[in-house]
């Protein structure tokens, strides 16, 4: 097999295995670069450069015959072992035969700059793992190309935040431990505009969308859109801090949306807006039936 | 006190405390036609004909002064007790010092369809509590009339899905154990177009948002949005039954999105195509300040 050895590991209680499992604390992660991602599908996900080492039971192996040369072509190692070893290692219920073992890449801003996103998300003081990684998941999908974390926030590789991405980790460029003021300076001076979510905005993302057909609207230039925590919102401070602050329309007689679905709606607005700024990008046909059709 | 009668309970064990906590069970929630809304925020949103009782500890008393009076103008009883009969009533860790017994308000479909609501929503074979909620929510907050459960799906007045909604169940109709064909047949009857929201669709939700602004596409008319399971979609049996299926648009390299974005993007869409529509609906007016400003 090339650039990986099979080795059978039997013993829940040895030191390999006891250090994969700390790798769901922060401080493991901190010293050590690595963390954790679990199942097959963050499994088939392993970006190469980040995949180091997948541990994988027998059950696994059969019912996911294709894992193990994913992981190898990756650049990973591969290693076999009980149902007792990666029960030990991991902090999940069910891990599905499955722990990855991965370097943590976080960029240094000026190289997130560098790649030109036309969307950035910043999440300041965002603590649920579940609601950051799912935040990650949707700027995935809505082709928003970096995740910032502030200082203040979850740590992304938190096994939690990394199993709400559903892989996604993998696919978007991620900054921590960032400054949220000296982040907005940096990204100002490179030509973004700077968008606080937040329920009480004086703007309606819908406004925004309206005013980006005409293609000189805010949602329609480089985009930094600012998240903050999923209770209280954002600071005063940092709300502030942004050119403009912008409230996703309640129609109904919901308080509010969470952090998640708003980041959600926000994010897709921006690719929206961006698709029809730019023309050029291939859409395929749309073939429509009529009414009842 | 008009309308309540302030009683002391301090028997976890009693009779009453342990048919509230039936009601976490569906056997229990179906025999009675009651359900469990938990915590200060529940209790705020306790709708006229719904709220029946509501059990309260002193400490959330001192902590909520409004919240005796808000349930007792709703026309519920209120009881206080001891911190050990909230735990027992309840299956959360951490209840808040309040429960609300309330009444599940099911509406037949042609009620639902009597109010003339522009959009629906339908969940079918939806089995996480969680992600129904959140479904609510997003209905709800995008002025989405009616939420319709197949018989299929989870039960909406299940306690997980009842603390998801964030206080929404009681704000949009409900309507509960649809038969799918028969609902199908009933709404395209009433005018109705059906979305199948799905991964695979063949129509790019970015694209039905363009024509909507011509005030004559899909979106714009009466709309039934149908959302399928969670993990495996809609089957293909449900899909063939709606005029269209939808993909929301992945622009990056994600899987999918998970059931509760997707309703919320797909529904937002809905609720700006119908504003534009109508544009006497009342907007606010919306201050730009220049980029940079």
């Amino acid at each position: 097999v090339t650039g990986g050895s099979a080795v059978d590991l039997s013993n829940p209680r040895s030191e390999r295995v006891r250090s994969v499992r700390r790798l769901s604390g922060r401080a493991a992660r901190r010293r050590t670069g690595l963390f954790l991602a679990e199942g097959p599908a963050a499994a088939r996900e392993l970006a190469v450069g980040a995949a180091l080492d997948v541990y994988l039971t027998a059950s696994a192996a059969d019912r996911h015959p294709d894992l193990r040369s994913a992981a190898l072509h990756r650049g990973a190692r591969v290693f076999s072992c009980t149902d007792e070893v990666l029960a030990a290692m991991s902090d999940t219920v069910s891990p599905q035969g499955v722990v990855a073992v991965c370097r943590s890449i976080s960029l240094p801003l000026d190289d997130v700059l560098a790649a030109r996103p036309r969307t950035i998300a910043v999440l300041a003081n965002v603590r649920d793992p579940g609601n950051a990684g799912t935040v990650i998941r949707a700027a995935d999908a809505s082709g928003t190309g970096a995740v910032v974390f502030t200082s203040a926030s979850v740590d992304p590789f938190n096994p939690k935040c990394v199993r709400s991405t559903t892989g996604s980790v993998f696919h978007v460029d991620l900054c921590v431990d960032a400054d949220l003021s000296d982040l907005l300076t940096t990204v100002r001076r490179a030509g973004y505009r700077v968008l606080a979510a937040d329920g009480r905005g004086d703007l309606d993302l819908d406004d925004l969308t309206d005013l980006a057909d005409t293609a000189t609207g805010p949602l329609t230039g480089p985009v930094v859109w600012l998240f903050g925590n999923e209770a209280w919102g954002l600071a005063d401070e940092h709300r502030r801090l942004a050119d403009d602050v912008v409230r996703v329309p309640i129609h109904g007689r919901a308080e509010s949306l969470n952090l998640a679905m708003a980041a959600t709606v926000c994010l897709y607005a921006s690719a929206r807006a961006n698709r029809r700024a730019r023309p050029d990008t291939p859409r395929p046909p749309t073939p429509l039936r009529p009414p009842g059709g």
